[in-house]
């Protein structure tokens, strides 16, 4: 896992077997967590963040305060956001071929402001209903001001890599008959039982979709 | 969640109330998974790499083919390497004030390899047994050749801070009474039942300490 190289949608990557290049995989990936990482450079300083992305059509997008370091500094720079799911530890009969399964894309490029008003409003709606689907239309309409506070950027979908491992160690032949137990541990990421704010209506029912929510 | 900013333990933060100095509390969130992002950048271009770490007393660590760029480029040039929990959506009553809750941590500085000998065995051992404890004395032991090849890194935790969001969403006061379900859906990883290897022996017990693994 930690060999993971820079490459594009065609160039071979070092473990040909983990790369993967089938854009619909690289969607399914950005699209299970809200999270990724994203990296950029400030004065010879990478620096990388977390925040939240989503993705429409065939660009990735990400938020914040327009006066934030986050979106200031990526802006017509290069990038490089990261999403990963780690789904398991490989424990395998030597400590060299412990490893880890997971998925991640990278995608690299140079970001660009969102100011056309429809592809803005449109991302930031996207944004709250990939948290629960058709919840924009619930809340409290965006005021003027918390629009032109709200700094979007987008990223096309142009320079993408996934990398998947799964499946069990990968010991010597000589290794398997050592007596140690071998294989995976699972991990997965699940929802919890929703929080309601103390100050909601006492008749507000909770959203039947909420629950829905699944990620990883 | 967006608007994370570089800091260091004694730098005040954009939002004070998220910034958190505490030496330990930066340790329990690094502790608490394997996951981190290093940050690293190559001729200009900024690269975000999952990969394992692990921590002994004051450095974070990490690990890789010696020939990997991943270990390689970072070398003796200043990265960041973070860490996220991804504890929950915060669903407020305006697309605003959605947030998530998170914990986070970042490190900055100039990684250094670990060529000391007792370090690194020391370093390897840490890493297995964060895995597993006890893990590592329990495996065929690393050859010389496979304790070569492997490339470790450290960096001190002089320049790391932490970041935690918890807690429900931060509405406007004008906004409290709108007729929306407001409120947290909470996100744990946990692990699953183990997958055994299909080459264990068949008398081959599984490990009573492997289902003790917590994430997160």
């Amino acid at each position: 896992m930690s060999t993971l190289q820079r490459t594009d949608l065609t160039t071979v990557k070092r473990a040909p077997d983990r790369g993967n290049y089938d854009i619909e995989k690289i969607y399914a990936i950005l699209d299970a967590t809200p999270l990724c990482h994203v990296g950029y450079t400030v004065e010879q300083q990478p620096i990388v963040t977390p925040t939240i992305h989503w993705r429409l059509g065939d660009k990735i997008y990400w938020h914040g305060s327009r006066i934030s370091r986050t979106l200031v500094a990526p802006e017509q720079k290069p990038v490089c956001i990261t999403v990963t799911h780690l789904d398991g530890l490989v424990l395998a009969r030597s400590a060299f071929h412990h490893s880890a399964n997971y998925r991640s894309v990278m995608v690299f490029g140079q970001p660009e402001p969102v100011t056309d008003r429809v592809e803005k409003t449109e991302a930031l709606k996207v944004l709250i209903d990939k948290m629960m689907p058709g919840r924009w239309d619930t809340l409290r309409p965006m005021t003027e001001k918390e629009f032109s506070a709200t700094g979007v950027l987008s990223l096309p979908l142009n320079e993408a890599s996934a990398k998947i491992r799964t499946g069990g160690p990968k010991d010597l032949e000589s290794d398997l008959e050592f007596p140690v137990w071998a294989g995976v541990l699972p991990l997965t990421t699940l929802t919890g039982s929703p929080l309601p704010c103390s100050h909601n209506q006492p008749d507000q029912m909770e959203p039947a979709n909420l629950r829905d929510y699944s990620i990883g």
